[in-house]
């Protein structure tokens, strides 16, 4: 679990991780990027490729200041990141904003960019706690009711570790931000129509031992009513 | 609007974009591809900038086989990408896989990654064109009623097209696929927590002027039940 915020290292962004553009927008506390890569089910990595910078959803996870990703030893997209400089997105979409003019249409949101080297994590316990970081990421409180990670299936898979050192953080909130002219103008409906995300029922695999009730950390993500990880 | 799929461009995956592992969920159908990119509401887009493959959400649209961004002309990331390999990714999640064992679980997912050049879309027509297709993929029906971009807004507007030739698309569905002895074992529950976007009830902006409607494109898009671009 990450440690108190007031004890870690602060948001130091880089000339590269400083945006731009609408600076409004941007976030430099720990706290805010935190809290965006905790309530994402995914992310994308970017990795280079044959000179293309490709992208690559895939689940992670956080503990304090570190990031994990894994994926099988046979992903060769996964092995090119290996000791090289990514990075990592992590978005949510929180609503369409409709303007009066093309040109302002928008979204809200919420996303985290995190620049940084891959590490391979070595040592059969720093691997599976990546392991456990990542599954407890996909489904808190699963890790204590499932099998663990065996010998054979540890040596099929590559676990990365990424410095939450160079990050950055936007969130955008609210409505457009028309020109006065187009305000003045009126005519046009102006808005947010937001948009969420929600569980549904789960569904038994077809293969379960009949008998077997959802478990008590299912119910419970159901019941939060969120769709943030944790 | 997208030509009959009969008459365009087959997918044809090179070998860097032909997935290496799990081929079972890759697809090779172009009305695969238009799916996954038409329902999504942002890309991912990977961009080389000083030697990191950087990754940044943004809107998109597509129309036929090109698929459009845009930004500002200040944004240093998107210049970057002028005239360079780039990826994109659209990712849409539909639901956390849960496994009997750790290394099984998963999400289920369409996904789809474009390689390609982006091209600076030059010509004032075809510009616009290509932020109408952004606009409308972002929110369909509605650049008929609002103001289109002027002389100044163009000028500080970057339009970039991506060809869809190079692309692979990955769709999983259904329950996790644990080892026999799992199975046999039983005793976990396994099966799939399903997620779907929804949209909530469109917010007036605050500067509305009083008695403008929400419009009818809203109102259907939230009536159709989906959260899918179109």
């Amino acid at each position: 679990m990450p440690e108190p915020v007031s004890s870690r290292t602060p948001l130091s962004p880089t000339p590269r991780s400083t945006p731009t553009r609408l600076r409004e927008r941007a976030r430099t506390d720990r706290a805010d990027l935190d809290a965006v890569l905790d309530a994402a089910l995914i992310c994308h990595l970017g990795v280079l490729l044959d000179g293309t910078p490709v992208v690559l959803p895939t689940v992670y996870g956080r503990d304090g200041d570190t990031l994990y990703i894994h994926g099988s030893t046979g992903a060769g997209n996964l092995r090119a990141a290996i000791g090289s400089a990514v990075s990592v997105a992590v978005t949510l979409v929180d609503g369409v904003v409709y303007a009066r003019s093309a040109m302002h249409f928008s979204m809200n949101y919420r996303s985290a960019v995190v620049l940084g080297r891959a590490v391979e994590v070595t040592g059969r316990a720093e691997r599976e706690h990546g392991l456990r970081v990542i599954v407890e990421h996909t489904a808190p409180g699963s890790w204590s009711r499932v099998r663990h990670p065996n010998r054979k299936e540890l040596a099929a898979t590559v676990v990365l570790a990424i410095d939450l050192t160079e990050a950055s953080v936007k969130i955008r909130t609210g409505g457009p931000r028309d020109d006065e002219a187009d305000i003045e103008t009126g005519g046009v409906w102006a808005g947010v129509l937001p948009v969420r995300q929600v569980w549904d029922a789960p569904i038994d695999s077809g293969d379960l031992t009949p008998g077997i009730a959802v478990p008590a950390d299912v119910l419970q993500r159901i019941a939060s009513g969120r769709v943030e990880a944790r």
